[in-house]
């Protein structure tokens, strides 16, 4: 039978998917292990992901805490970092074997990007650290520690890493990084070919050219984001969220920030792209923090095609109508007005 | 660096995992796809779906009547057929391509086992039937088309197949088939090396044989479980499971169960083993169905240790304390007793 | 012990409460009853109650069609009514025995108010209407006849009336109707004095005058509110509301709404004032209708004192951010635009 | 126009409420104000309370801790006091007024019953301590100082009294107190008669004798609860109850006792009578603390009728079906095994 053409809007598919291939095989790159912030106010940042977000400390070194969700099976979720700046440092993917992991350097390398061989995180081997195209930090890993909870924080069943803590908001795990870039386009051309990601949504814009896209290496419907920065500037952060169990952690988490002077940017609401459930706040380093709950939305079929919304489309707002906030479309870190 | 070996429990993992492949490559069945119920009553079956679970009718053809859940983006969930007596009919798994397809035909057929190729469902292609050592029937296939939502099912947001309904519970997907099996070692052992699953959790008696044993095909913690059958028979149902969006859902489920007659056998409570927040009812013509909400677990770790249960930890009932109800080890369908 | 001054605002709250009395005796107006919209779309009006906010149809008698929701002890909750102009009709308030309403109907009457004794709705006896000083029109009862479900809405526990429908959102009750009022303070007083309601919070603006006002007859924090009508115009609606169990229910809602076509103008959010989870939508004859929920908040102090926000604390938003609306200062039913 | 009797099932109601007088008036007692629990253990006890249930310290004194929940208006929500032997010592009533404090003593003293005016509580002024005739302590009061939390507790929104707290489950407030007594119905007809408590729920065995009785001074549907003590002891406590804002809240508070070892004896679950969703659980002193959510039910309906409940229903078991747990009806504090 031949292959039929998938147009490329939902809305408009009827049709009899056949051996076309739109995807590369899952599993070379298994899913996002963790990620790094930096922050002037340490301290400060490091209660906030403690006191409100619910994670705990994994271990410290030097100007660096690993903090952990309590479902994260490697040692920490999180790396929070003295910087002069807040930002984004390292994004850390883990690799499914260490042959995927060197086929994904192979595959990069390929493209003409460079990177280098470390091994400087506690309970994680051999990284590959390289850079996207709009200079974002990005590290490719196999080997983990799976982690062993202490005493105080063994959990009640066997199939968890961790009891669930008691305190703040208990965000059950790192779920994605939303980066701001110069060309969305090019850069997540890198992720897509490079990586072995699968774009889920994007927005394209009138003029033709993308304004943001979505990447996933999972069946979560997306993993890493890209949107443009309107500044021009490469290299910055939109924001880094956490999962939640349910939705109505995140409208606890609301109240909690209103009562402990959290400051709430935007929601709670629901995004009409991926439909997530969203709030978002700002870490005291300054860095946008979004607890996410998608439900038990996944993308399953290893065919799905790739949503593309028009400018149009975006104006009418998040997915029950609330409009876009401003500091959305300007806020960043760093800061660069 | 030396591979390190993988004890089976959880709790008991202090390692640095390497190269050892501890699972194969994701995706050549990518996901379950539909499952057919047998009922002596179709019009109440049918209607049970419909007015308390929330499914849509996507066709009917003779005896059978093709349900959809309102996430799903094929064709249909579920199948109700008429038969005299209750009971699990095909299983349904959709392949990633048709080379994968073709592999795993080719890997069922490699342990002596035969299919047929057949064309007999609407909107999918090929199928190739054949069943499991225990004789439930499973077929595999690829082809399929894209569900189009008809008019007055249109989704308010592009990429969603459906609207959600306002009728009864709303599930979200057709999420797992339970069923039950004279010797669950062996069935198991085929699905895993045949089909490509993968265990997450299983439970292992005193005497060393393994009582049930949860198998997936994704990143869901389980696709297709198999439970010890008391009554030694074979190709029996235990249950058919459909996911929810949240727990609020199955609490409202129980309600409305309580206030329209839907019979409840246990629950809400929460699964100690995969963790599941569950409901149990029985359909009119006996079929027992879960309605069941994981929250937002995934496994995502492409290593993650089979978990094995022992006898004494089982005594200790669901994870709340719930004792587990007499009539499920002994309720499966087709009826023996 | 003399009497300590009650300051207006909770915030500054440091005080020995004592024998001051700070309310009238709960109980003359026992509760809200039902109320009356009109609606130049009966039938669509009508279904949207049914369909979408989960009501059920208790008779139909002329142009009017009495509603009710599950846990509506009453015969009916709503009574909708074709007109040619959206708007509200009438509130009926429920006293708590013949002599509280004799009591009540005399309190009015001395205000100079005046009203007459009806019969004219089904399983109510005597109703006296009369009209707050703004036109809207009121009616006070005491007779009425408990709901006998009929069978196929019997409920599964005799301590509700009625089965919680599988079709809807499934509001549990009419929670409060909120007037717009040419003159607040004049109408909100009437309100305090003649029928016994109690204040609970209000807006104070910067020049002195009071731009809305909630009251309550009952442990509920809020049963009549009146918002300043800025058209001038006067018996003009703002919201009927009604409540629902649960958060999740209306998120729930939101979602129908999207996928349904019904026109959300704001929300899911929670008020600063009153602290209520809500949602706005316009059933299709125009009239705003909120879904809102107030957790477990209850008043039970006896004394709780009247808590006064500012102009400059209402230009915060909602309690976590949210601008409001335009269209809620301007949208009002009938319309006078 | 005459009186008609109302059945005592709300099942078999189809009547016209006219003007029988069915309650005594609301607001004599306006509601449960606080409660002291004795435990052998009171560091652990108080720990359980702020880690687990999520309630702050309002003060100390000897051996007594004053604890509040976040929404309570008043000093203290529950006095923890250290004792040989767990158990439940001193409930308070707030009254409406003075001379509504008045009236209820000398109700209570008409009966024959005695007590004193005692000042020994923070921030309450006279307090009448007397015993119902099982013998648990009862304390009216009517003076009490509205709390002013401290700064690091100060609400993010000026009508509520305390910020809610990021720790532990966060209930709301001191729901109800359910007490054991030898002979439920003499008990209870001093609770109506002497304080002006209303019944609205109440089982009668076979044999004609009161089981249990549930009664209310406000439009929740029960403050006070008293259950027969199978051991013919006086004195004893069933449970202490705090309200949730959620069922999600239960849920997770579910999740936290397995996690960190909280003693859970059934649930959660719904009850069948007075509905209310329930997690029990063990405090470390051995009293049985009930989570307890009851949606937005009230009973709003000034003659709500008495609802029976005969054995045959109870043997049904709670409202979706779970077994009522052997140690509920054996377990109270203190112990008399």
């Amino acid at each position: 039978m031949a292959a039929i053409p998938v147009p490329e809007n939902l809305t408009s598919l009827r049709r009899m998917v056949a051996d076309t291939p739109t995807r590369p095989p899952l599993g070379d790159v298994a899913h996002l292990g963790h990620a790094q912030l930096f922050t002037p106010v340490p301290e400060e940042t490091v209660a906030f992901f403690i006191d409100y977000m619910g994670l705990t400390v994994a271990s410290r070194n030097g100007d660096s805490t690993y903090l952990r969700t309590w479902d994260d099976y490697e040692h920490h979720s999180l790396v929070v970092t003295r910087r002069d700046q807040p930002g984004i440092g390292r994004t850390a993917l883990r690799c499914s074997s260490r042959e995927a992991l060197d086929r994904r350097v192979a595959a990069v390398q390929a493209t003409g990007a460079t990177g280098q061989w470390v091994r400087d995180e506690p309970s994680i081997g051999d990284l590959w650290v390289t850079q996207d195209p709009d200079g974002h930090e990005l590290a490719l890993y196999h080997e983990t520690e799976y982690w062993q909870a202490p005493a105080e924080l063994a959990p009640g069943l066997k199939n968890q890493p961790q009891a669930k803590p008691g305190q703040g908001v208990g965000v059950r795990r790192l779920d994605h990084v939303n980066y701001l870039a110069k060309d969305v386009e090019t850069t997540t051309d890198f992720v897509i070919d490079a990586l072995g990601a699968r774009p889920t949504e994007q927005i394209r814009l009138d003029d033709g050219h993308i304004g943001a896209r979505w990447q996933t290496f999972t069946q979560k419907s997306y993993d890493l984001v890209y949107t443009e920065d309107w500044t021009g500037s490469q290299g910055r952060l939109h924001h880094l969220a956490f999962a939640t169990d349910t939705r109505e952690d995140i409208l606890r988490a609301a109240d909690l920030a209103l009562d402990t002077g959290v400051f709430i940017e935007t929601g709670p609401h629901k995004h009409a792209i991926q439909q997530t459930f969203f709030l978002y706040v700002y870490e005291p380093g300054g860095n946008r923090i979004e607890l996410c709950n998608p439900l038990t939305r996944l993308v399953l079929a290893p065919d799905w095609p790739l949503v593309t919304w028009t400018e149009a489309e975006r104006a009418k707002g998040q997915a029950w109508g609330l409009q876009t906030i401003e500091s959305f479309h300007t806020h960043g870190t760093p800061r660069v007005d």
